[in-house]
């Protein structure tokens, strides 16, 4: 009756995920990435985390609403993938299966830097919930990297209602941005790191290419 | 910034949980428990799970309401363990600080019983997350037993709209018997079991007497 547990999350040939600070303009970036593909004639999902599908997207509105009661750390990292747990399960998986490219806007990595790194809990637990719930992981992973202080300018000049992890203070996001830079220097065939500082059309088009030459060699 | 791991959940002295299937007599049991304790002229707080904070019974909602997306067996796992990591540190270990009583409906023993027995998910990523995010466990456990089908019986003459867990068939209800069984029998020292196929007034003064002699003895 019980799943057995894989070693190791499994690879997913066409599962792209987007990481990065607030303000590195992770939107613009997806929209150039669909296109792409979609002029190619790929079929493509573009979804986002937390979210993904209609429960998913119910434990967002309870992690991220400055109106709800805050939720403990570990409240939030079992939060956190009990939503990533249904949206691999109901959406990601079956689009993978059924030929899709799937675009996530932030995955596991996110994890790893905000409720590891920002709040402090033991990477150890986080690796265990990813090979107990999660079990998959992106070929490819675009990092938009920039300077915490540049990008929180960027975000506060759009956002005028943060939600409840944008309102966090500059060195949490300091120690997120480190494991990101982390994790990105540990699995280099996985993660493209992109100077995010750049103009938007350029970071753009670096993602574009990094996707295309994914897309080539593994025709 | 790590906070260390204990190896064992660590026992509580005044904290009591309420484990049982359907349609056992839970709510009459609490509110004798209640009642003998503050007779005797103690602080109590009777709470339940999943629940009792305003976080943890929204996420109450998400995972009994039928009205929502039905979570995948490893979402509502955590989203279990998410409610009661927020419980804890926002409910339980305060009121046990100040040296209430706490009796809860339903702890930890559920999980291993509904989505370990019933859903089949591994018992030791169960006891992983126990070890984790809850870190202690009650003193005494009142385990009111009942032959699953004689309890749903009672509880379908009561409940018009059964929630998501009181719709699963009669083999899941079994198997999370078992569980809660098993685990009765390898911790005598905390778990009492009820008879609870004989009258309330019987059962609740059973559970008591169970509670007034851990008192007595603790004095």
């Amino acid at each position: 009756m019980t799943t057995p547990i894989p070693q190791a999350p499994v690879p997913q040939a066409r599962f792209i995920t987007l990481e990065g600070g607030e303000g590195a303009g992770k939107s613009t970036v997806i929209a150039a990435l669909r296109d792409a593909l979609e002029t190619a004639g790929e079929d493509v999902v573009c979804t986002r985390e937390p979210g993904g599908t209609p429960l998913a997207e119910e434990i967002r509105g309870l992690l991220l609403d400055p109106q709800h009661e805050a939720a403990a750390p570990e409240a939030e990292l079992l939060l956190m993938f009990a939503a990533r747990a249904q949206h691999v399960r109901r959406t990601i998986l079956p689009a993978l299966q059924r030929g899709a490219w799937v675009i996530c806007d932030r995955f596991t990595d996110s994890s790893y830097a905000y409720q590891g790194g920002g709040r402090g809990l033991d990477a150890a637990f986080i690796a265990e919930l990813e090979r107990r719930v999660v079990g998959i992981v992106p070929v490819l992973t675009l990092l938009l990297d920039i300077d915490v202080r540049e990008g929180r300018v960027r975000t506060n000049t759009r956002d005028l209602w943060p939600d409840r992890i944008e309102r966090e203070q500059e060195d949490f996001f300091a120690r997120a941005r480190g494991v990101f830079l982390m994790r990105a220097q540990a699995e280099p065939d996985r993660f493209r790191v992109i100077d995010a500082s750049r103009p938007r059309e350029q970071v753009a088009a670096d993602a574009v290419a990094h996707l295309l030459a994914l897309r080539e060699s593994s025709r």
